[in-house]
């Protein structure tokens, strides 16, 4: 049961990969809202079984992207405005995925193509999207425009590796491309630093599980979990929100500015 | 037309004086959404005729309380449960007052006993209601509270005078009581800063209509008006937001992550 | 043996109790380095023969100062500059207490007027010094003010208590005087953000063991002890921080941007 | 005339090109407070005859190295250590280059190849020369590497473009690879955001000359210059800052905690 927050709009969700992911519950959630949209993920990253039900429940078609392609990426605007049927008002970017992470290499001991590899993915991308869709003259007036981030953007988590780097960068971006956006086109844009969450992505880094163990008993109300990050991006697309822009968002029960909680503090008091 | 956000929830509104006012547009708006709710303001500042215009068009009851007087608030606060009929879901906290701003005296001039009689209303006061509504046990789970804030918490602002270190202080009182309120009853605390507004108290600033134009000339999306600011507002005492807390959420149009735009640089090429 | 960077140097040091107290540690070294100084204290906090040994030892002055009085301000930088010959360089500012900790109010259960007399002696007395030493004309150009602070102005450390509230002020004060000191006179004004530190000040505070050893773990480089953060408090007096001004600048080896260390996270893997 | 407070070290400094250049000005004063360096820069961007100069004053050997390049950097290195007699005990790293400005690509038009270089040249290498450095376990303990930043990496200057991003990538790196150096080694790392500076490379910028001059309005200090960002280094590399680390210290004359002047607030007031 929705409000009506975003009906008549249309949007692009890139990053649904499963019921895990937080792209995922933000389609799940826009459509109870009333939007339209379409549902992209890079070919390789994408289960088509899993993607297509999300999409004929939400009444979504599914266009693949690259998001590091501009090509792909051009293709992905232009057909989403023609099968949608006008401008778009709503873009989330949930993606992200660091090589070095993934082969397993020390921070200290980066393979840069790895790293260059990580950073387009993550980050650059989300430059691209935007590049694109304001070159296509694709976003509507108040538009708005949301990249999850993580707060290894502003402090460091060892394990986290070089997509601190990664998310440090997405997060300028949104500062930078929200400038000239805004100044152009009312467009906005935000990134919302969300609580670790259990999804396919984040269980894959090192000692996940402690992390988000340690990260719960530092959250005042505890950690953010997928469902209650996507009612916080709808209400980012909606009309509510229109003067909030190029911030970072924290939705994380607390944790960013709690130094420490009476159940940590306990641990050390041997 | 709201979207039933607010849909029976009772909140307590600080601060409505008059059309211009922040609060006055909260109220109207989280009427619209479905909420009922207490207005309250301190008796000295409470122009009768137009507060009592607010509450019959909103349904709801005025009892007046000086928010530096726990006398007051424990009445205002018991009172309001008792009127609408069970625990609050919302507190709008919008105050503030510099006895050395009205009194013109330069921030490096000031009269203690004014900055003490300003940061009890201005911040203090903050404290003290929650401290209240803790103590009586009056707001429900997952109640959001709300006070509006100002940049000059961050950057000096030099006519902001000692409001600064006010609204320094009151951001910590949202972080410190909202980490408290937050694991004993998951109540969450933020603060909205918002551009400068043109109402009554912002008018009383010495030369704010530079800093109006100056403001809004720094803002990719221009300064926030009080409008979109209560519509913020009710985004934030929504159930939307559960996992945000703690925070100060710039509500300005981008001017808090902009270094320079072009339209003012230009003013600087001779 | 020091480095001569405070030679023909004239200062006021706020704070030295006994030999675990920063301020002390400062006195011995700008001595090293060259400066002349008087040592302040408030008459009720003095332990005579301590302090005494103290000024002995680097050729001090004492002179007894409520810092929250502005009849003792007046009288304590008047002297000053007789007994130095001279306008002053450099203040510390080394002062905090807060009523509610020491007897034993929880945050959510403050006495207001302990509150007040808290902010008082820990905040509004930096303003005090600054706005009497400003009226005085007593600070040369490029005089440097320091005092320290700590991170609970930016996050939540339950135990803090109101302590937090005050070093936000005093840090906006920091901010606020230092733009105003800046433009008129070239006074550069800072707040270093030290580490725990177990001072007499710092002991005092509950479960402080522990939180010490926690800070100890969270930090890359360890706690700084008070001997580090003299020398650091040095380099802000010296001309080689000239353009340094109305910052906050953390001296904790690495806890403020860490989010988690290896050796913490470990304790969170059952 | 210094103050010894390099004596003994041995450092390496990148990026002194020219006399205007603040690596230039790093290498005279570290000169003077006693220590002794190599001097390198990219093949492509050295002017033998200038650096010679530098280098027979100062007694330094030059040794050319592309700061994107392992090799290069292994061989400087490595040679360092032979040449100086030992480990490093400090690093300068003031390389920034942006393709995009270069080629008057707008920042919502980038060419992702330039951008992907410009990152390389002016973030990535300053993981490349630590990672480089902790490989051949070249620092001693307690040694500093400092990078120069810039505002931008936290707010929007329009003209700064793709370099924005890039600094915000250089200081994530700062924190990220200090945590592990400051675990492993004891080394610190930080940036200094320096005020927007007349050398070479800040010349190149469009619409330069308005900006310097809007910054030196909005620093209550005025902007600090080359010779003063000099002396802050080399407070950073001395033994009297062992405790900052993962920091970006603003050295501004106040302009990051400057929300707006009274001198820039005159020009709005029509």
């Amino acid at each position: 049961m929705g409000n009506n927050l975003l009906k008549g709009k249309r949007g692009i969700i890139f990053g649904a990969l499963n019921e895990q992911s937080i792209a995922w519950k933000v389609a799940e959630r826009a459509h109870e809202e009333g939007a339209s949209f379409v549902l992209t993920n890079a070919p390789i990253a994408m289960r088509m079984g899993e993607i297509n039900n999300l999409a004929e429940k939400t009444g979504s078609k599914v266009i693949p992207a690259d998001a590091t392609s501009l090509e792909d990426l051009e293709k992905l605007i232009s057909e989403s405005m023609e099968v949608l049927g006008g401008k778009i008002d709503f873009i989330l970017h949930s993606i992200g995925m660091s090589v070095n992470v993934r082969k397993g290499r020390h921070y200290t001991d980066e393979n840069y193509d790895f790293t260059m590899k990580g950073l387009d993915v993550s980050a650059l991308s989300f430059h691209k999207v935007m590049q694109t869709s304001k070159k296509l003259n694709a976003m509507n007036e108040w538009g708005s425009i949301v990249a999850l981030s993580y707060i290894a953007a502003q402090r460091v988590f060892p394990d986290y590796n070089d997509m601190a780097d990664n998310k440090s960068y997405l997060e300028s971006v949104a500062r930078s491309f929200g400038y000239h956006y805004g100044v152009s086109d009312k467009v906005r844009v935000n990134t919302i630093s969300q609580s670790p969450t259990m999804t396919t992505a984040g269980s894959g880094v090192k000692g996940f599980n402690e992390f988000i163990n340690f990260s719960e008993k530092m959250s005042p109300l505890g950690n953010a979990d997928a469902a209650a990050c996507a009612d916080y991006c709808i209400v980012m697309f909606s009309d509510l929100t229109r003067y909030v822009t190029m911030q970072n968002l924290f939705h994380d029960g607390g944790f960013s500015n709690t130094g420490v909680t009476q159940e940590v503090i306990e641990k050390f008091s041997s």
